[in-house]
């Protein structure tokens, strides 16, 4: 077990004293569980809370800030927060102004977050939730019924924490939300399973010189086995079948909003040479790619991998994509 | 080999030719492979060029930028780039206030920033170097003669670049950015080695439950093998090891900037439970954090892995790491 830490029971806990040591800006507390922006009450803006399992660092406790989200709740490894978490949150952040959850699929988020928002609604706190559901490559998988949310969740929490920065009111927030959901579609590859604290060894087995098709964020595998192939024809697998249903959204002429992000153990040099073939295969389609952003942003522990999130934008996406954002790991304009 | 590429013949040029599709604001020559900011000749500033073998990233090209860099020259993976990049990039940045070679120090990279000076300098280019050498686990190695240079490149970047941007002449960039070098101490970890596209096998065999102490940042060995230890034990070992130098520079009062950084392939998660551990082993040593950053900025490939740099900084120091600073991995303040 190659990894960097005191125990699998105390990697969560552990993580958040590391944020805390190196985030004065963050209101971290490890015990419950939430990391809230220390200025979220402020200004009277409507509240962006999201959470989900541990170990897609930097989603989402590396989110929260200035035009993002307002606070994040994470659970254990690959396990959905429990409601008190959302509760504890949703309270903290709220200016009276309401808070819209952002929900990644997955069947345990989905019940915790909606008994969350029953709690919340109880206390006065008014909810809207959104639920994302980007990822093309399967539909009912070991964590979810319908599609999984992945790398959309990104740009519904960058692009909903603008509007929500920007004074918005909560129903204009969760329909922006909704409206990037639906925009939105992933697709991810793994070079390698990854290997959770609490197991130990690889959560599937992929033989050197193998790729899975259509992986998720949680080491399931994926929806084909194939030998490797370049760089050039995954990037026009992952294209092709993420801009088959982007396609149908928005006028053809709109641009696009692409993200290349990496699944934990994939080097940035790989990641950027990557994209240039993600780039090319939407230039062949004549999709116009507006901003594009290459890194390790939702990621499944130490996968080997990446995935393609492409969002179809049209100005007021664009703007609101472009307007500041300052949190752990995404910042610019401010 | 689980690798996300092409062919091992094109990686550094199709990363650059993906750096240019996400980065507009960079001129990237993925030919030439020099990677340089469109302002650099604006505002009659010193320029700052560093450059070095890929496989580092974002060292150096994701430091280029406002604040930090104004031109990165990437070798070959693991391989210095030739005098020929250096000096194209020193004429493209240079507005008559002189250039600051910023050189690790590695054999290849000494001789070939030495030789790119004397080509600058008698196309009248006024050129002073610094040479990184903060890493206190080797002395000699397959790579260099005396300490290798590793995470203290990032801090002599960014505090040299701030420097620069406020408009500092040339001889105080460079003294600024020897001091920060000999202010700096690293000390790294490894949890796997990593592997070159050229060789596609891994660099040295490191047996589950193991890990090397003292490793660099080419997938070189490092000087002591043990069996696999908690975070907390490999902190207080990294920590004892930098604290030893450091602790020899400046006032004992003065705070330290700390730099928690991932090989490439050890996730977030983790990463950000070590920096508690680093935090606390220089917490009851009675030494002061004034700021610390964690994630993966000086990376070995795909190595599993981290290093901690410590730099003693006082007030100035911790001033200039404040200032604003814009490239594609490092963000703030603007």
């Amino acid at each position: 077990m190659r990894m960097l830490i005191n125990s699998a029971d105390t990697v969560v806990a552990d993580a958040l004293r590391g944020m805390a040591a190196a985030h004065p800006e963050l209101e971290v507390d490890a015990d419950k569980r939430v990391v809230v922006r220390r200025d979220a009450r402020e200004g009277g803006r409507v509240g962006l809370v999201s959470g989900g399992g541990s170990g897609h660092e930097p989603l989402h406790a590396g989110f929260v800030g200035l035009g993002m989200l307002s606070a994040a709740c994470p659970g254990e490894v690959f396990t959905s927060p429990v409601p008190d978490q959302m509760l504890r949150a949703a309270k903290a952040v709220d200016s009276g102004q309401g808070v819209l959850f952002v929900v990644k699929n997955y069947t345990g988020d989905v019940l915790n977050f909606e008994m969350a928002a029953e709690l919340a609604e109880d206390d006065g706190v008014r909810i809207e939730q959104v639920l994302v559901n980007d990822d093309v490559a399967v539909t009912d998988s070991l964590y979810t019924a319908g599609r999984r949310g992945t790398g959309a969740t990104l740009f519904v929490e960058k692009i909903a924490g603008a509007a929500a920065e920007e004074g918005a009111p909560l129903e204009r927030v969760a329909a922006l939300a909704r409206r990037v959901n639906e925009s939105s579609r992933s697709f991810g590859v793994a070079l390698s399973a990854c290997t959770t604290p609490a197991k130990g060894s690889p959560t599937f087995d992929l033989p050197d010189g193998e790729l899975e098709l259509g992986i998720g964020i949680h080491g399931e595998p994926g929806r084909e086995r194939r030998p490797m192939m370049p760089a050039r024809e995954i990037a026009e697998t992952a294209v092709a079948a993420v801009m088959e249903e982007v396609a149908k959204v928005g006028p053809a002429e709109d641009p696009v909003l692409v993200l290349v992000n990496g699944m934990g153990a994939t080097p940035l040099l790989e990641l950027y040479g990557f994209h240039a073939e993600v780039a090319a295969a939407l230039a062949a389609r004549g999709v116009q790619v507006a901003r594009s952003l290459v890194g390790n942003y939702v990621t499944s522990l130490d996968m080997a991998g990446c995935s393609v999130t492409v969002c179809r934008a049209d100005e007021e996406l664009v703007r609101l994509w472009d307007a500041p954002v300052r949190t752990a790991a995404l910042r610019w304009g401010c």
